[in-house]
């Protein structure tokens, strides 16, 4: 299978529902990705169709966004 | 490990979600229940926190709502 991707920005959302997805996951089904510290990595989110954070993209390319930390405009601030 | 509860109500958003779902944690690991044709399932879902529906509670009873079709009070109506 191929991995996921979840998308985060450090916030205390963020952090409780990576735990959970890695919990119903697998963490070798998923790559996490800090869009705060690597902010390259935003335009990559947002072409993903990722408004928000945390957000998981499926491997077939559906993003999944899970309750509400900071949109994306918040993590460019 | 534990089932999660996929809580939708059929809406085209939850439907989607809910193939997602079961594609990345494997359909034995979730109960789905459709709190639109089992209303009574309304109240136990909003117990355990679900705000809106399509929402996933985890084994450890995390709510993970995930993107937006309905709320609650939308369901009810």
């Amino acid at each position: 299978m191929s991995k996921s991707i979840f998308y985060h920005a450090g916030c205390p959302v963020c952090v409780s529902a990576e735990h959970d997805i890695v919990a119903l996951i697998g963490v070798n089904n998923v790559d996490i990705v800090h869009v705060g510290e690597d902010k390259s990595k935003i335009s990559v989110a947002e072409n993903a169709g990722v408004k928000s954070v945390p957000a998981l993209v499926t491997p077939n390319g559906n993003v999944l966004h899970i309750n509400f930390g900071a949109s994306m405009e918040d993590v460019k601030g």
